[in-house]
């Protein structure tokens, strides 16, 4: 598929009256991010249910029900640029954070026997890991 | 009317096969008070773009947004009993708590004018003190 | 639970600078009935994974899910009364309302045994009767 | 950025136990078009609020916030393959198209002197398409 996301994003970014402060390329990496793992938790929720055995992934589903809300969120608040709560944006990155990781140590386990778990557990280091790097260039700004 | 979802909730919260070790009556008040934020702050973003001089409450519109993302996903996670993650938990209520404060100091400057933006305030500051009290429960228990 | 999240609706409904044109009370019925509809299932399909066999309720996860995602979305929309587009509205309403027939109809096979599914039957039927009526009474205007 | 939201979401789709039967192409096509967009449209209606005169886009705003709101739970409806109820996709997918199609013709008003406008509109004239195809796809499956 030759549309990427972030191209697209990179333009809808560009486009607001008011430019961001913060390093774009990093915004844009860690707003990708959220949405991908938004994506991968979903999915993998609702493949962990169709599974043989669904019992075994109950925590694997609520870590995902969870962290995909999360990143959902938290993909909105970084995508809105006018009048920016530096506060709000930290807090919500470090509740994506801890989602992220709890989601990620649970999916990891499952994930030589599950592919959707595998994808998952990427999904959710990439984005704890961009989500902490934006709260520490946040706090340090 | 007659039907309270306060009432409602209890019944969903006392029905699931994992009843919660936390505090019923304090999980089920911060869970209404994060829906009924949700509420206030979707209405108010939405009337504030209707009014007057709508520039004058783009900071009020931004927070509205922030804050009624995150209650109604605090809502979401607060409802689930299944393999609860603490920390997860917690820092949801912090986001949440730290985006109702915001929005309720924003929304209390143009309460006196208008009724939204007052009874926003209310909404935010009830669901801020709810998550402060659900999340010091939290880290004790 | 004294606080109703009814009287606070419409309280926040009277807010809004631009007031509604359709039936207030019918309105306001339909958003409590699509918030107290959305929490229902985002718990029935939480408490479905933690049931001792959730694979025979894969399909009433899968309707919960779609069910609670159409009914918050809904309410959000008719919580909006600046510049409302009535096909927007109705289409949603109707989007909502088959959601919670088939969840309805898949929840009530599991209402005997599991309390969770009854009551989430019983909120999926009277949200799909508030948005059918609240969509007739919107084609009729 | 090299990483495409596609190539992810095309791994997801196909790590999950149960392919879908729908051509592939169109539902990943159609799945990243509902995402795109509800990027858009969450971006182009903080970055109207943040505009000199946004009294005069409170209709973009409004119709911006729908289609945000049907864009994302239509993804969510999408990604989900377990027990899918044709009904519910269709009625999601028709709820998009005309927030997509309203949205739309708003934001084309705007796009000469907006570019966040246009690129609202681009991505919501995609949108549109998408679902109809989608939907028709699904009617005659």
């Amino acid at each position: 598929m030759s549309h990427t996301t972030g191209h697209h994003d990179q333009q809808v970014l560009q486009a607001h009256p008011r430019r961001t402060s913060v390093d774009e390329g990093a915004l844009l990496g860690c707003l990708e991010a959220c949405v991908a793992c938004a994506q991968s938790c979903v999915s993998c929720a609702d493949a962990c249910s169709a599974e043989a055995d669904p019992k075994m992934l109950a925590k694997c589903i609520r870590l995902n029900n969870d962290c995909a809300d999360l990143c959902a969120v938290t993909a909105r608040i970084l995508t809105r640029q006018t009048e920016t709560d530096a506060g709000i944006v930290r807090a919500a990155l470090e509740a994506c954070a801890v989602a992220c990781a709890a989601c990620a140590a649970e999916c990891e386990k499952h994930g030589k026997h599950m592919e959707h778990c595998r994808i998952c557990a990427e999904s959710c280091r990439a984005c704890e890991q961009a989500c902490r790097g934006m709260s520490s260039a946040k706090a340090s700004a």
